[in-house]
């Protein structure tokens, strides 16, 4: 995939989503023996960096094709984010929702003026049901990850991060479907100075790390984590660009997520979500590859239920 | 007092504090009706707006005074702003705190390399300990708020927010001992547009409120708020500037403070203190002050514990 397209999408996008700021925390920094500098999507519109994939999709559409509408299926932040991107363009979003969604999500997904289609929670009926909706209405599906539209959108926020902080030795995103890291490691291996490319991924959802072992896309995976946001199973077009794009995916427990999040909340003063804990986490777990370096660090959002920190659960 | 001293401070303070970030959020617009632009100070060096102050004041001493340290008594923001101010000078801070502070604020200051000297937990133990550190080592006393310097340091956030937001109606900020919202409206006042300015206090310790309507400074005032930034009383120099700067104090409940907490949580995926969430409470209860305009808002803090959210124990 061509570095080209980040760099349309960037101007595309240019006005349309956050320039989201970056921040860092001397004491966090001594903590971890390295310089952390970290890049705040979860401050993005719709609280994730989703929306910069989302925005880029639609804002791609020609103008027949946007009066159509967009849709996808989603139970979680690719859902709002499309609705409101949508919504930018002054078209329609349909989204198909799982019974089982959070009401926080579906009110997030309605806020933004998205129509909510229901439908049993799982894959099957997903699909099922985006294939309806795309068949009655003739709406562009816009899948979460797996599009070079939505890569494209999501390695903006690193172009974005590298203009903000000069000469990082290294860059860590999470690693779900694969949309961010990969749009992340197209932009890192364009810099002017060498980067490593590190991904971030809950143990209880490790196909892409399983998949760089085989050489393939493992099928068995059954994602168990608290990381909501990465339980999708790595894309066809992502797959290959992770392959050669990023150095290492470093596995990390549900334990040391749930840590890091609480150490994230507690030194940047900044929600967010477990999936989004996932960097730092790797960070911790693996110091020899992070130790004395400048070492960008993307937070992908900051949408979690308030009401159950999961530092409460574990104490009590 | 003289704007210009807010001006120098400025000067004195580049590169030192951090230009924080502004935000805002579509949906919470929508919600109140008005256009708030948030000035995140929750993402200041230490965690509030109070680093400014404190570097002001020990970036100001002359190197003889400087030598021989700086010392203040706090059981809060105060404490690790001015210990952290004074480690950037390469200079030593002695800080009196209570014994019934809270651990992790003990923790903070001495992670930021302040010297601890513990104290009984009232206001006279709290000020006999500061004198006799001053007495013995020469320091030099650095108040929490009322000090002109402290003042001029705390009024550059509303000189970088009118930087970063033009043409604001109003702007609002907490009152405690008043040094935040002093320095803001000397800001404000000597804006190009006209700017209203606004206080929010809580209920539970409205000295400044009922000072104001009493046309001097009250004495009877035992503060009971969950706001535990906003107890202090209002100062000898922070009241007069506040009487001739400041179109109305606002105060409110510590039910709508809660409340207005987890709003911007949600919202902004910032974590605010208490203290913090008294500006949106105060918008939310008195709307006709800020209906259809844009308004300025400082987010003064967010350190608070995150181990117990208020919003949990209204809930159970």
């Amino acid at each position: 995939m061509e570095f080209s397209l980040i760099r349309e999408a960037s101007q595309r996008l240019n006005g349309l989503v956050v320039r989201t700021p970056i921040t860092e925390s001397e004491r966090l920094n001594g903590e971890v023996g390295a310089r952390l500098i970290f890049k705040c999507e979860n401050v993005q519109r719709t609280g994730a960096f989703k929306y910069r994939g989302a925005t880029n999709a639609v804002q791609s559409l020609d103008r027949v094709q946007a009066a159509k509408g967009v849709a996808t299926h989603s139970s979680g932040n690719h859902g709002a984010a499309l609705a409101r991107a949508a919504r930018e363009r002054g078209i329609h979003a349909h989204i198909v929702v799982p019974e089982t969604a959070l009401p926080a999500k579906v009110d997030a997904i309605k806020a933004y003026g998205g129509e909510i289609h229901f439908c049993e929670p799982t894959q099957v009926a997903r699909e099922t049901g985006l294939a309806r909706v795309v068949a009655d209405t003739g709406a562009e599906a816009v899948p979460p990850y797996d599009d070079e539209r939505v890569i494209a959108g999501q390695g903006t926020a690193a172009l974005e991060l590298l203009e903000q902080a000069a000469g990082l030795d290294a860059i860590i995103a999470p690693v779900g479907g694969g949309g961010l890291i990969s749009g992340t490691s197209i932009v890192a291996k364009n810099a002017p100075n060498a980067i490593k490319v590190y991904g971030a991924e809950p143990e209880g959802a490790d196909d892409t790390y399983r998949s760089l072992v085989a050489g393939e896309i493992v099928k068995d995976f059954l994602p168990d984590t608290i990381a909501d946001g990465l339980r999708a199973r790595v894309g066809n077009v992502t797959f290959p660009l992770i392959q050669s794009g990023v150095d290492a995916v470093l596995p990390v427990s549900d334990e040391e997520i749930v840590s890091a999040m609480q150490l994230l909340w507690q030194r940047l003063r900044m929600i967010c979500e477990p999936s989004c804990a996932t960097v730092l986490a790797a960070i911790r777990r693996y110091p020899a590859n992070f130790s004395g370096l400048k070492v960008g660090v993307i937070l992908s959002g900051g949408n979690t239920d308030l009401d159950s920190l999961p530092w409460h659960s574990r104490n009590t």
